[in-house]
């Protein structure tokens, strides 16, 4: 990570914690490695993710089912899946201080980070957190808390198949949290033992595989394009022969520029028949009277990555000069889309101690809150500085009501990105708003 | 439970099954006791009485925030609240058959209930489900699921105090999942290990309690009344000097008459400043200029339990007669209110097979679905079982394109709970149901 790269992720860390994006897991207890929570405006960015998500790929089709499978699933779905047996790191330990390491991220095998001393053997390491179950303490009540949610979705085809009849193809979507006990957590949500997951199946007739893997390629571009995602920062790898799981023809990983290094974003496999076969389920074609086991194409996204590569997409700042008002700090702003700005707009009165323009604005603020619900009410220091709060959180649009507004029933209304300022007609904001959110 | 609640408990199991409610969790390899997964209507069902909470309790309101925490927290936070030492069931193990049972549910605590056997000694049983994080194997490793919501809020008081600065009183929101390893998980959805709880918890100046106690009460029960809950079935019991918690000065639990007996839907805590002083934290007011410890009420909901009632609450049954409709058969259905029903409306055309009506029933649907989102193409079976299929999942309105559309412009929309047929312009149905649900 060059110097400069490593300042920026310092400045979205502390901006992060800062203005309660993200904060440490259990901070006042020291933390707790790997594990993040998401402050009030966090909460609303993610919320606004999954939600642009779900109506893109579920609410606003006809081919999607949606699922909510429990987090707890009895350990013989792993066994099936191959992750008891299979889904592991491998692991080295130092023999003077005792930490351990991936051993696939150490630049040297031989000799420890932490103390110089000497590493022992690699060996695997399961990454499922296990957990009992039941008060019985036998073994059979061990039970994993889901590396993933994908195993969510295929123990439930059969229920969705039986339920709604879906004729091939479809899809069964889920979002939810999965775990993975991490040896060496790190990169702020990028690697973590807590996240969370968008994953559709989408099940297919078998000869049918190329056309929809390169149909969801497409669509899931747009999407996060759709997001606001800085495309020049995502590069499309595919992943060679020899590299590929097994059962997959095809696999392509969205890898973006994060500034720790080009990672996985998001991805697009191709998994044939493999966890249908595993969990011995099939398919019967009613019309045309046969049993297929559908081959499965699966778009995934992790919502964690997704947030932090938003806001490092987003992350501007201008010099002085540029950024449109005066003032001789540098402007550090978050250039979301509307849709997905955690604030859509805040309002104030320019001065707090006049009661007529405080009660304007209140009346300025119910109004568009009941319209956009993500309204912030902003009235602390003078207008520069709330600017400055606003641009630094994302918030597209700031509205002032001030003296003239007394008179002429306009207020300003001034842009994040270009500094501009208009005035309009206070009845006519919303429409304003909206034919920009559109 | 009388023979006639058995049998309401055992229709609404086997609806939420058959039409893709509530699966059993890990169903395919035998279940896995006390977890379940929510089919397609489930999920919908469950995001509008989150939206609908989020809505009026954090979204409307100006003086919320809210977090999402991770589920697994360093172990010092439960040593803090009480819950290492505290949290726990007593439970009894049979000498014979070696079952185990909640001693305070069984009738007889001597007698096996599975064989007869003699039931040995109570003791405590904690409920954490417990894990081991990061590679090291030491006992400082072990990490619990949460047992509840509100320590992810108490844990992040200081956080949101420091990036929004907000006044007292105000309140932190939380809506999220939690664990707890219950010795007899029973009543469908009820009793689970895996449960998703809405929480707020409002920070105030100690001399207020009173006053925002009342304030709550009354606003958490305008909340249910808003979501269709029959509110005859539900009570509030106040708990009495000797059953509330030590620190607490008053406390209701609003029960629900479910067919398995009157038990716990909803609760509010006045809980002092229990949770802080634990914590060891404290609000500054800047403008007074003291150091205190706030007080802490907490409305609290469960969404699994809620999502019963409302089922049970929404189910009814119509004798042939009653059913505005030509029919032999006892019609049940779902009487959701639109806002909370999983599906708005379903469209048809009245035969398929003709393809003139097919594509007029697209353009409709198309419409509907691109408004409302949770609109549904059902155009299996004759047109009577499509409307029974639409009851028994509580659609509010179904509209079906017929050969008079062709000529007149106008569609059929149906009325679940009537029966009730109107022919209206397809122009004007988007505002007729929009007119519905406001």
């Amino acid at each position: 990570m060059s110097q400069k790269e490593e300042t920026k992720m310092e400045k979205i860390i502390s901006l992060s914690k800062r203005r309660g994006f993200v904060y440490q897991g259990s901070e006042i207890y020291g933390g707790l490695g790997g594990t993040w929570d998401y402050g009030p405006l966090g909460v609303a960015l993610k919320n606004n993710i999954k939600d642009l998500w779900r109506k893109k790929f579920v609410s606003s089709r006809t081919d999607m089912y949606e699922v909510d499978a429990a987090i707890l699933m009895n350990s013989k779905v792993w066994e099936a899946s191959g992750h008891v047996a299979g889904f592991s790191d491998p692991l080295v330990e130092c023999g003077k201080c005792h930490h351990r390491f991936r051993t696939d991220q150490l630049e040297d095998t031989k000799k420890c980070p932490d103390c110089g001393g000497n590493l022992g053997e690699s060996r695997q390491f399961n990454m499922m957190f296990e957990t009992q179950i039941g008060a019985m303490e036998d073994s059979s009540a061990t039970v994993y808390l889901r590396p993933e949610t994908a195993q969510g979705v295929f123990v439930n085809f059969k229920n969705v198949v039986d339920s709604f009849h879906p004729k091939l193809p479809f899809g069964i979507a889920q979002i939810g949290k999965a775990f993975r006990n991490e040896i060496t957590p790190r990169d702020f949500i990028f690697r973590v033992r807590e996240f969370e997951q968008m994953e559709i199946e989408y099940f297919i007739r078998p000869e049918d595989w190329e056309k929809y893997f390169i149909y969801f390629k497409d669509v899931v571009t747009e999407f996060v394009e759709e997001l606001g995602l800085d495309m020049n920062l995502v590069h499309e790898i595919e992943i060679g022969d020899g590299d590929r799981a097994h059962y997959s023809k095809r696999t392509i990983d969205f890898e973006f520029e994060y500034p720790f290094g080009q990672k996985e974003l998001f991805g697009l496999a191709y998994r044939g028949s493999f966890d249908l076969d595993n969990h011995k389920l099939e398919y019967i074609d009613e019309e045309m009277k046969e049993k297929i086991v559908p081959h499965v194409i699966e778009p995934s996204m992790g919502v964690d990555r997704m947030l932090l590569a938003l806001l490092l997409s987003a992350y501007k700042e201008d010099l002085p000069a540029q950024s449109g008002e005066q003032n001789n700090e540098t402007r550090s702003y978050l250039a979301f889309k509307p849709n997905v700005a955690p604030v859509i707009c805040a309002v104030s009165p320019l001065v707090k101690n006049k009661p007529e323009l405080v009660d304007q604005a209140r009346i300025v603020y119910g109004m568009l809150k009941a319209e956009f619900g993500r309204v912030m009410w902003d009235d602390n220091g003078n207008i520069g500085k709330r600017y400055r709060r606003q641009d630094e959180i994302g918030t597209p649009w700031c509205v002032v009501v001030d003296y003239d507004t007394l008179t002429d029933e306009c207020v300003t209304i001034r842009d994040r990105d270009t500094g501009v300022q208009e005035r309009i007609k206070k009845s006519e904001i919303i429409d304003y708003i909206k034919e920009k959110l559109a």
